[in-house]
């Protein structure tokens, strides 16, 4: 039988003496954000947090509460901040975020932390976020703390087999055939494929302009068309990325 | 037949539609915080989630992401932030993720937003990051946002039917009578009645001390005893609140 | 004979030598901020500083410099930041001075602080100040900080024989019966009871709303009548206040 | 008969009805920090609140709250913010706390304000408060604001006249002849002349050195020696500063 | 013959004078970080400020000042902030430098800026910075912003020519062949090609760790052997690099 | 010979090497800010750069990254901020860029370090900066760091020598005689003597005004005519200088 291995559903007791034994937490990072007419705002920090918690049951692991606050769309790789549905918090606030719980973290004694996010423009911040709060916990216990993207998992095998034509890259699948086959697999109650827009993908140029030109993000807000996305793609996929990232952890952190 | 509320499972092209008939935006926030043994660390963003969708319901509003990072536990509040368990976030992120999601439901077209908090430290910094964002809006569009603690919205009446031999104040309710039974009333699934530690209220002094004086929190990390918590007496608060709830922002955002 | 508390009017020497002797440091906190056409903009900061020095005698303890800029007055405790007269600081600034008086007092020698707080706006800021000061203080020599708002020490004897029709409460109090006592019985001169509008208390929402609705605070500033008002009540409250802070204090600081 | 100008002691509906005429508002600015043994810490403080207040009496001006939280002392100004009774505020704290007081004079709708102060460390961290809030008014009515440290209005006939024997400079004068002096014209019950250290002024480098070299400081704290100080001197500065002053606000803001 | 394009060297009269044809500003972003022992610190702002000369040359652009500090090596694209000879600044310092430069140049009057990155690490924070920077400009003149980074406008057939074995990827090119190839085209005297230390290519997992095991960075710091670059290489990268962003430029700014 | 001691042009291996013996590090700070028609932008950093390269040979010392984000420029000592040509950055970003490079060259192991300032208004921030880089290092190995301004070098007999009609002070030197001179002394080809404009000194008040009364600066930008300027007299001023700088970091830092 599968036990609770979110914190926010268990009781501090239980959760004290879980962590006596020093699990790995795993912290799902998301946002919320615009995808498309055909999926959820809330992307993002689903399937983020889905995967953190079959991971976990690999492993044995915590999964800490999710974080939503996610930060801006980029018109790269989601479309745009300009995008009414999507929310884009400062850079200041996602760090201050990230800060915290690893410090909050340490101060509870976990010594093996790993972020897993979903939300491609928030890397760095999360990086940054885990940098200031080892330098704040210097002089004390310091944990270990892995920081992934979860398509960072998904296998050269599994690309060519998907994407017969070619890939595209992770960006322009913002909306399109990866997120909605792992949403298919996961959440297919969310996902309304009869309204997937199918539309090419987005010829985007290789830099940033600000103020966005809006023009450039196709008319649906994905960034590729989802058509052919489908749930056995989303098995596929889903399976590649829970096993990557749980072969990554027990790796690194030598369970 | 009820449609979907939460903004995050609605999809962005559907929330577009939706927003333009100017509907309240109602936005939970809560806390990851030690309740006692007997009901799990998301207690005060459950509870502030499912009011806003209760609410909702009844004033056709939405309900925006849930705000989970709350500020730290204080003693005499929430038994403080030195216990395992609990996540104390700075007020500077408080504040910061508040004054965000004003900033962007107002770019959204909002114009009118409710915040609903279940964390009783939160208060000011939820005001801070309000008062904040429509600094930043000057010049543009400012919504109207109402901010409220839900405990607020239990009459009197309901206070005296519930608490026959006295009122003993909010503050010493973390995780006691008025919380255990809302949550057996919405989540009865995540609350261990047998665990519950049966102590004597908390005896706290009218002054905070930091650092904190662990003696003079209970055992349990609850405030005062959840032994006489009932489903019954979490449907008569419920009651009182999400109707109390619905009253102040039909009345204020005339409707 | 009582010699010189307030450190601002010591000369260094004579203080480095006082504080050889580990006595508490009181800082009082108040605000600039309107109070009604009966009584000055400084009620808060003069209160607070004036109960801190009698405290300070009867402990043997030092008054620190007056924290006069206090957060933004809010409708339900103040009448609102709108009104003009009141200044509101923001939650940074009043952090970072808390935080740095506990910083400074530390690297100073001081073991004990307590803030004696006189603007119910503040209170939330210099905990988040004195518990940021704390960490920054980490691996040094910390001091036990106590915070409070002198209200709290009214009993409920003196608050039943001074309200006999009930009492409304403390927030309502602005610029009502205890302030514009305390200030008859401190600072007469000060106070003007022949300009006290003697208006019904304001009945205000459990909520707050911004931008503020100015409606809602009463023509006076104030949230109630200051009529009943009188130097014997200043007295009797003075005298809980002062006592019962002093022996907190004592209780907590045992000295 | 002269009425009141600090407004910490008017009320709000007289200060509306005064600032309708658009007075100067003069904020001092000042410190607590250690004077050496013959004065007390608050000197920066009580110098700038009496110099704003006599020249508020010339100009028919107010005075605002005075600002008591200064910049850190450094060796070469102010000995040095190693020293105990020296309260050093970062530089983020003193730049919020100027911005404010700007942003809420606009506010207020004063069109006019000077900073008078009193620290020499201060200037430049008000100046950035000041030209902050400028930026924040941006779109809105912008008041005019004038910054100057009150010994930059001492005319080099009065330096002649008290330093026959070669001026060392304002920076050395911490503590010394000019403080002193004054501090003996306005507030002689706080100055202890028997007190006086009456060491060579510090030799000190061109250069701040961090940390601090402490042997560069004068045991007394003081960077020159007050012995040549006196009520006759203090007079004729003060007349100069103050009359000083006055004809630079009244030029500049043509009254 | 050509002009001074870099404003650090052109005076302020000058300078005013050209802006009034509407130039493109080119602001090089680069960093301070260790490439090996045969290339110096300073590579990532030397590249950039050459290239962005190159560009302005064929677009009659302008080029701003350098912006040399830049964010914390990353262990998977520049080795590792841990190492000594690399510096990284806060994310809060990066943004803010590139906020500044998007302000300024808006209040002289330019329309179209344009970042040139040469520091892979640093992407996120010019973006940052430069959304910021148009928040603060909202009601004013907002001049369109480009961002790129110089390495996404090497053509597919220059890497395929390049690297016939197959393109280890941008990231791992951190002091290997395309870096110090085009310091050998642009500041040969400045390359040690005989202290090129020839080890394979870095093989790091696709993920972060902090703190930074060592262990997975290359002795040299660099992440791939430097031993395949060439002046010839260096040459073609460097035309491919400046007229794909020349192209870049003039199709977006229309000149 | 000399070798290469600006650590920009230095790879990280003999930088390695080179700071095992403890060298000196020389931070050049400068600004990007108008200096009249006659010279380039980039004077401060240019200057602050030379001179902390000589004063390096003389003490075998290296020179780190010249930062070049001055604080805004201030009418009293660099003609105003408002003026086209002229970068101000805030006060945060200063601070932050000094802080960072204190803590990175402690980190790199770095036991002495001295400012070079090139920029009148600078100097504060910098003070800041390094303050609390010191707060962050506690507990760690903390260098000794040294901050100086350049023209406090130029001795007496240089100044009275060189203005023998009186000297008009530092301040209202902005792009006169001395930084000219030195200027053609460094970087003869980037100052044009034939475009001195020959304006009287500026007359300004001892006080500063935000917002600036442009009409105080005089047209040309600078403060004082820089036509007495000469190559002569910039070679004793650096002499002057270089000399002095050297003489007071042996004496300091005893080499």
């Amino acid at each position: 039988m599968t036990h609770e291995r979110n914190i926010t559903r268990l009781d501090a007791f239980t959760y004290r003496k879980i962590i006596q034994d020093d699990p790995v937490m795993l912290i799902p990072v998301g946002a919320i954000e615009q995808h498309g007419p055909h999926m959820p705002l809330g992307v993002d920090m689903m399937l983020s947090t889905k995967m953190a918690e079959l991971v976990a049951e690999n492993i044995n692991a915590l999964v800490g509460p999710t974080i939503t606050t996610g930060y801006k769309s980029q018109q790269r790789s989601g479309g745009g901040n300009h995008i009414i549905g999507s929310f884009g918090f400062d850079a200041a606030t996602v760090i201050g975020i990230c800060r915290t719980f690893v410090r909050e973290f340490a101060r509870h004694g976990l010594k093996r932390i790993a972020f897993i996010n979903g939300h491609y423009e928030n890397y760095q911040f999360i990086y940054e976020g885990v940098d200031l709060a080892l330098r704040d916990l210097r002089g004390q216990s310091i944990p270990d703390v892995m920081l992934l993207s979860y398509w960072d998992f998904v296998t050269e095998e599994v690309i060519s087999g998907l994407y017969p034509d070619g890939f595209p890259g992770w960006d322009v699948e913002h909306g399109g055939v990866m997120e909605t086959s792992l949403m298919l697999e996961y959440f297919p109650d969310l996902v309304h494929m009869d309204r997937v827009m199918d539309l090419p993908a987005a010829a985007l140029p290789p830099y940033d302009l600000l103020p966005v030109d809006p023009t450039l993000t196709p008319e649906s807000g994905c960034l590729s068309s989802a058509k052919a996305a489908s749930a056995e793609k989303g098995a596929i996929l889903a399976d590649s990325i829970v096993s990557g990232i749980t072969d990554a952890i027990r790796g690194r952190f030598t369970m």
